[in-house]
């Protein structure tokens, strides 16, 4: 508590400017879309994905902090006790106590998300469309990458309740995760007319079992692909799904010839296998065959850190 | 060297703009920094400096990346092949060779500086005065910190050769750092007139033991603290320090009752002790003695990674 002693005086000038605290990705990256889009013929094509981009979000402030909502709300405002808290939470008109099941982004994967943003820019692989988990750590995750690309005015997010974890993580019942109406007042470029696949009550209304969460994500990622889209790309659209270690494995299991199916077992440590902002990215053949590419996006390294996923996990063989 | 094939492109995008990346906190702090110091007096105080902070430089590119400088330059100029890896180089004039005992920062490592800037800023001690190792990453770090805080424009850096790590570390002979022109043309904000302890060549002149490496750094640090320095901030001058991890542990040893030194034991796995941009602060009492001041500035944590010193080895007793 006597850290950030500026804490209200800091928080006015955050608010007077922006939340995103590292914009300055934007102005290199608008120079270079912009060149890059007046090089290109705006074409327009209509048809099914042919590239799918499944991200995991970034890392978790209640990973690293925990009791962090008692502990930064001590004097009643929230207020960072770390630097690698944000300074100033999302702009989301709701009690602090729906921050316990409902996380927000640390600096760091902010600036993580950020990162990717910059590949999927740099690599020519921005999304036509994007789906997210309701989660908001998801939510941040693909605005903030989307951000740092200068494409986010480009794209409305979708929110999809079929894409969150097991419901069986939550004891305590049905997280309290913000609206649509929320997102769009904290300036989250969401899409308020998607019709979602499955809403958050329907998701709650009965028991799921691990095998009934792996269907229902698998499901719903290959149910997504075939949507027709809309792109400028030559090549087909290209969709983007942002959500949790367990979408990846999953999509590592849905995108090829036969499904495969991820265990309890297999996903009780998934986050050991899938980083925080790993990406895996799989393509449509003309003959409608997906497969995995594994150089679409550039990795991200840094002291005791990779964005790389475990490729011997992930490409596991199984009798079934 | 898929990766990046519109690194040109950036590359001249980021020219036209700027290399720091993450400025947009200094469009916040900034105007923190207009309201703290419109509600300050500015009266000028001339006296010794009463806070010492002594910074480690940020993550180094060498560190991660090894045979970084061919890997990057397959295709004759620089391109990054991890998204932690900078864009593009300082803008110093010199060829990509001195690079290599004269490594630059990740783009992680700019970002854990701009981070100590934000606490420097938030707990309101932005140093009148700093002095770094002409080790570019040490320049870098103290360069970055102050952008963050806003405070660049203020204070102009100091290049000290007599705080370069123990010389023995380069067998290959004396590294080529930057001058202090290159430095200046390359946006560094250096003090081009500040007359140095010790200049590089004559601290490659003679072979150096660890007991003399330790001497040299720990006169230097108490010498530079004993100059009458102008500040507004009521209380007296507060120094900035950007070294090696070695420099802090030399820290804590000098500004104490007894000067303790440390072994070449101590000195060997010293970055394990102090991580990367971790902070020492020191306090000088109205009695002119030394004390550690812990909660001087907020710590960072990240997944596997905290900024605080190991205080169980930096405070050892010992037998002398």
């Amino acid at each position: 508590t006597k850290h950030f002693r500026n804490a209200q005086l800091l928080s006015f000038a955050v608010k007077r400017t922006t939340n995103f605290f590292y914009t300055s990705i934007n102005e290199i990256m608008r120079i270079v879309l912009r060149t890059i889009s007046s090089s290109t013929p705006q074409k327009v094509v209509r048809a099914a994905c042919r590239r799918v981009i499944v991200m995991r979000h970034g890392e978790r402030v209640d990973d690293l902090f925990p009791a962090w909502i008692q502990k930064s709300c001590m004097s009643g405002a929230y207020r960072a006790y770390d630097l690698n808290m944000p300074l100033v939470l999302p702009q989301l008109d709701r009690p602090m106590a729906h921050f316990e099941d409902d996380t927000v982004l640390t600096e760091m994967g902010t600036v993580l998300a950020q990162m990717v943003g910059r590949g999927l820019l740099i690599n020519k692989t921005l999304p036509d469309v994007v789906y997210t988990s309701p989660a908001l750590r998801c939510v941040q995750t693909a605005s903030f990458a989307l951000k740092a690309a200068g494409y986010d005015e480009h794209v409305k997010i979708r929110i999809e309740p079929a894409l969150f974890e097991n419901i069986t993580l939550y004891p305590g019942g049905q997280p309290k995760f913000a609206t649509l109406a929320q997102l769009a007042a904290a300036d989250f470029n969401v899409d308020i007319d998607y019709k979602p696949i499955m809403t958050i009550d329907k998701l709650w209304s009965q028991p799921e079992s691990i095998e009934e969460y792996g269907d229902r994500v698998q499901k719903t990622l290959l149910q997504i692909a075939e949507r027709v889209e809309t792109s400028t790309n030559p090549y087909g659209p290209i969709l983007m799904v942002v959500g949790h270690a367990s979408t990846l494995d999953l999509a590592v299991g849905a995108f090829r010839e036969h499904i495969r199916r991820s265990t309890r077992t297999e996903l009780l440590n998934i986050g050991l296998f899938y980083p925080f902002c790993a990406t895996t990215v799989f393509d449509r053949s003309m003959a409608h065959q997906w497969s995995y590419s594994e150089n679409a996006l550039p990795p991200i390294t840094y002291r005791n850190f990779t964005s790389k996923i475990n490729s011997r996990f992930a490409f596991r063989e199984r009798i079934e």
